[in-house]
């Protein structure tokens, strides 16, 4: 039999009404914004009604370093939270939201996969409930009023040569990159140098996703770093006074967004930061509410667990005051075989050797979520190729390392195919094992923070940096931004900077490109290697074949 | 007794549940598609049941030429409908959706004004339901797809320096008007010239307002002339394989948007192009489902009747086969005096003979608007500063040229202040007096259309156009696009093409500046004077003092 399409899936499920959904949740009608019949945000009102309640359990889903293999974290994501209703927990899932751009060049993203997935599929992938472009607007309100305060007199002294905010679009334009602005004579302004990024690396996004309410959002909007002057003082957003416009443009897309999974369990989808340059988190506001609503919240951050896990816990959980319960660290296989030094086109043979090679890259991750005093457990989210010595040796190497491997086959069968996991995650979850705490303390300086994460998660040997950068650190401690915590961005595809050092590499070095400070946000930049801010389209574009069919169905996007 | 602003009156609103609104008009709830409890989007599926039957009267509701005194049309289009449905007719009224970027700038708009008003304000100045962000997404895509055509090889031989498709943002940015793109080396494609209209000015909006169904919308965007190869031969969206995905895009900005007015009347607020390079109308979709659910339906067009009633008549109602039943030609006291001569800072006192002089203004309107084969009414949006003396000398005006003015006092008092226009309007529209048709055949070639439009409704002696233009319109005449109608692009301020020639001017030339072919919207746009298609923000645009009070409320925006 002919396996059915993620999309094929998502088209037969059975949908219910939002309010349904909700009322699972106990959120009343009245406080469900609907947006067509099976989507909704979650009412400013509602939410601050919640605030005396307790929380649920919190439990991290992330994942090797990933490869070509695939993982399916967020398909695991997805089957947890559906496993834990099934055993009869009220659970929700919080994942991030599909930018919309990229689905214009490669293949557009499902919420998870299989039988374990949310829907509506198209919308997620398209407009969704509006907060991306509500993004952008208030991005490039921004950037308007910058270019329009140096056209009327510039009365603040920007460097205009110093102005390091760019404009956004969600979408892949190579073209935009680079620009020069302002051509054409005295009315459109100075000419100057600018560029666009994808909506999802706006600081705008993170901020958003880190932002606790509309007070919290209109502060740190007015704390972001728009230029300088000459004699190098920033000069903030707020000074501009577009702080409060920008967050007139905001106050809907800071509502959280419920939709459902196949299993018609309910699912906030909320914010996409950049898992680089950002955090890589769904919003804080979205992961607060389910705490409030569920008795488990299960959700999944960017990357690997060496980026994803380590900004989840760094980041968000530090600024947001979050404490998780469990960890689940996703694994394939075939990603394993991968990390083992198998090619991608020797994949489908049996391989137990590459499995306990490969096996190293995920004894590391297991070892670093320690590190925070959560505990953790590994899913093997099954393949149809993988044979029954490989699973086992994966389990042999887990329970070596004092941990447990768990065989999940959501992917084929739902709910019914990870209740032992989701039974081993209320286990532990319940234990009280957690003893959550970030891995360096706010009072330490940059530089060293730096070296925290780059020594104890990647097991790297040194920080390569110079003295430009370190000035710069320092610089930004004198201004009081020392208290900060590190927003690493490196490849994702190795514990390393070289994206070809698969496995457990040791002895390497992290060499800082350039570091920059995301002072709305909340968090230093440090950019090792290159970061595309704003990806472009392939020779054939997805958006070639995208088209309604003739029984109307959208075509070409998945 | 002080007066209420618009903003206190809308937020005094006793809204109804849009459902409520749609039962009015018989439209299931389940076709509903909801945006919050106050907005929702007509499903497609309903819409196409109800092609079998009859259409309702079509009211359209125009102006004399705008003047900064203000002349109400909107809020005359929004009263009516309210008068109409207080007379006991099933009415419904369809307008143009605001923009959101020039919200930042100038103070934004209401939806009509006092007592005739289209509620939720806020949201309408905002994101609305999307549609217009819709329309940037699929508009930018296009952009994308043509330099990443050029980027991997360019197949298609484009003439990089003949690339006529722009981009688009919803915002005033001036630093965009004109720019460099692709510059940073090998990885950005090539450099060249560009630039960034208004969302609004996108020939996507006019294609959306002007097309039928989804299939028309997908051949109208393949249709999009982007650009010209070296031998001049055009190249169109659909040979970049744009126009699918475009579709995708916009699928579900194609539905209409309900809303209610003060009076709990359904209002179809859906599309919004340009005024002047478009033809300034809501989209045909919404007039169209609108006649098929109500007995009458009140519509407007932009500007004055000089341009928006004939592009109304001449496009919108020609390509939609529409036939209006009625026109009401709105006029204020105040703006016949400016018309007549009256500068703005004496308007408080009485002057009849102004009022007479600028009445010369309001009888070519009517004139023009009979020429048509409609039945006008003359609506006299009543101001608390109006003398007795100057309305009579409006009546006496309007009567002497065969027609009527009728005071009508909506704003303030709601539907009940304009009872008497409604059941006149009914009469008109009942007489079955209307024999609607368009200026100009299809057939007429291209610049004896331009010169019928200005001399028939302008009532210039001449057009001038040099043989540049002249020999454009025969190549586009010869390569099939010569029963295209045109879309004049002049200022709205005068018949002619000078804004400081108030009244009703003769024996002037209208210079023709530049052509521009729209085949997917399926006009000519003649361009008569400079047309600014991406305004500026002012010294201190509204942005600075737009934010949320204490009371949670927007302050700033209205």
């Amino acid at each position: 039999m002919a396996h059915k399409t993620d999309i094929e899936i998502a088209r037969e499920a059975k949908k219910k009404p939002i309010q349904e959904i909700g009322a699972k949740l106990g959120i009343p009608a009245e406080h469900l914004l609907p947006f067509g019949h099976d989507k909704a945000k979650v009412s400013d009102a509602f939410i601050k009604s919640l605030s005396d309640r307790p929380d649920g359990k919190l439990i991290l889903v992330t994942a090797i370093n990933p490869t070509p293999a695939g993982e399916g974290k967020t398909t695991t994501t997805v089957g947890l939270g559906d496993g834990l209703n099934a055993i009869g927990k009220k659970a929700a899932i919080c994942i991030r939201e599909a930018s919309l751009g990229p689905c214009f060049g490669m293949k557009g993203g499902a919420a998870g996969g299989g039988y374990a997935q949310v829907v509506p599929m198209e919308d997620m992938n398209l407009h969704f409930t509006g907060d991306f472009h509500a993004i952008t607007s208030a991005h490039n309100l921004l950037s308007a009023m910058i270019d329009n305060h140096i056209y009327w007199g510039n009365e603040l002294g920007i460097d205009q040569r110093r102005v390091t905010w760019r404009r956004v679009m969600d979408m892949n334009d190579r073209a935009l990159r680079q620009i020069v602005t302002s051509l054409g004579g005295v009315a459109n302004g100075f000419p100057a140098e600018g560029g666009f990024d994808i909506t999802v690396a706006s600081e705008v996004m993170a901020i958003l996703c880190l932002a606790t309410d509309l007070k919290d959002l209109q502060r740190r909007l007015g704390d972001i770093i728009v230029a300088y002057r000459r004699d190098r003082s920033p000069v903030y957003a707020r000074d501009l006074k577009a702080d409060g416009a920008m967050t007139v443009l905001l106050a809907q897309a800071m509502q959280p967004n419920l939709v459902q999974t196949l299993e018609n369990n309910p699912a906030f989808v909320h914010g996409g930061p950049f898992a680089n340059i950002a955090h890589g988190c769904n919003s804080v506001i979205a992961t607060r509410t389910a705490l409030k609503l569920a008795d488990y919240v299960v959700t999944e951050a960017g990357f690997g667990a060496d980026l994803g896990a380590e900004k989840f816990m760094n980041i968000k959980c530090r600024k947001a005051g979050l404490a998780p319960d469990a960890v689940v660290i996703v694994a394939t296989v075939r990603a394993l075989k991968m990390n083992g030094g198998v090619a991608r086109a020797d994949l489908g043979a049996e391989n137990v050797a590459a499995v306990r090679k490969g096996c190293a890259n995920l004894g590391r991750h297991i070892e670093n979520v320690k590190q925070f005093g959560v505990p953790a457990v590994v899913a093997i989210n099954h393949f149809v190729t993988d044979t029954e010595a490989e699973i086992e040796a994966v389990k042999a190497y887990v329970a070596e390392q004092g941990s447990e491997a768990i065989l999940c086959t959501h992917w084929a069968n739902g709910s019914a195919g990870i209740a032992d996991l989701a039974r081993r995650v209320v286990e532990l979850a319940e234990s009280g094992a957690a003893q959550f705490a970030p891995l360096y303390p706010d009072d330490m300086p940059l530089f060293e923070k730096i070296e925290t994460i780059a020594k104890r998660i990647y097991r790297a040997d040194e920080v390569l940096a110079d003295k430009k950068i370190r000035d710069q650190l320092r610089a930004w401690e004198e201004a009081g931004y020392g208290n900060l915590p590190i927003c690493m961005a490196k490849t994702q595809y190795s514990f390393s900077t070289d994206p070809n050092l698969r496995g457990a590499p040791t002895g390497h070095s992290v060499p800082v490109r350039e570091v920059r400070l995301s002072a709305g946000a909340g968090f230093v930049v440090v950019i090792c290697g290159e970061i595309m801010t704003m990806p472009g389209l392939p020779r054939h574009p997805a958006a070639e074949t995208i088209r309604f069919n003739e029984e109307g169905f959208v075509e070409g996007l998945f």
